[in-house]
């Protein structure tokens, strides 16, 4: 791939299930079982929440998406009931890094929760991914904790 | 305060604008100006939606919130289109802190967020507080990143 002008950064939407969206998202970790039907159904759900936010980089000369990232908005009490970005699911097709498309993408995301009034971004990565996340203008902060319910 | 018998662990109800929830966060954070209107339209919005869930202790003799915390569900594509829960926002009365109420309110939102078929909990907090969430069955993972679009 190169540097394409034919690069389009938008909003997920239904008919991406045939665009690689799924596929996509293997490169980062398990999918498992995701049938047309049930994307639909997930599709629906979050495009009729205005606390999701899902983008996507497409190569429209292809049909084929390259990146995609999720924004989740988070209603607090603190803050004066202000509003928290999560961005979770961040990747770019192997054979498509390093021409900046990452950085688009949460750079979007940035833009939504920005304009949506939310006071800050946060994100979780590994160690190795932490240089990509300051080019984009993010600082490392707290520690991760997790416990699994699926074991 | 004792180990109290009176101790009730629930759900974040509307009138606990006057058993001190706001007074309990600013133990975390800063609050900010969140009148009674302002935090009653934001219960609501929470309360009507299923992805919140914010527990409280109460020390139901005094009618005085002790502690809480929140679990936000967020809905993902991965994972066969799974949940995960976001754990936020934990604070326990500085007077009451170390008789086991910070625990039993992880307790139950993890209780919670296997209700609501979640694969994993996460949460993110200070490199000080990982001794408590270890206790409280989570381990480490990764790294938050953050980025403030309110300075
Ligand atoms: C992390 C990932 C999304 C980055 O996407 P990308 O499109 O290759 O990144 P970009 O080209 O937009 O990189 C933006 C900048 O970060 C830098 N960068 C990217 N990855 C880096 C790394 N691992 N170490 C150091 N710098 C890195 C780039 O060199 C670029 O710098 P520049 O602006 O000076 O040119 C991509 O590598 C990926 O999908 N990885 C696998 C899945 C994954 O780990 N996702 C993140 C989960 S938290
Ligand atoms: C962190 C906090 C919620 C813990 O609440 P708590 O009610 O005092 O904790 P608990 O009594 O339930 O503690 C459970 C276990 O963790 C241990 N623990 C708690 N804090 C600890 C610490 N800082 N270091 C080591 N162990 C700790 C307790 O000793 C207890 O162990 P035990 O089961 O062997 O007796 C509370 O200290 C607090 O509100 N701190 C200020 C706000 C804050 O930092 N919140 C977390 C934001 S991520």
């Amino acid at each position: 791939m190169s540097a394409a002008s034919n690069l389009l950064v938008r909003k997920l939407e239904v008919d991406d299930f045939g665009k690689g969206f799924l596929a996509l998202l293997a490169q980062l970790t398990t999918v498992g079982r995701v049938n047309q039907d049930e994307f639909t159904g997930r599709w629906w759900e979050l495009n009729d929440n205005p606390d999701y936010y899902i983008a996507v980089a497409e190569d429209t000369s292809k049909s084929q998406l390259l990146g995609t990232a999720a924004l989740i908005i988070e209603r607090k009490f603190i803050h004066s009931c202000g509003k928290v970005g999560h961005i979770e699911d961040v990747v770019v097709d192997e054979a498509a890094r390093g021409h900046n498309l990452g950085h688009r993408l949460i750079d979007e995301l940035v833009r939504v929760a920005r304009q949506q009034g939310c006071y800050k971004v946060i994100l979780d990565c590994a160690e190795h991914n932490i240089p990509f996340y300051e080019k984009c203008g993010l600082s490392r902060k707290e520690v991760q904790m997790v416990k699994y319910l699926d074991r």
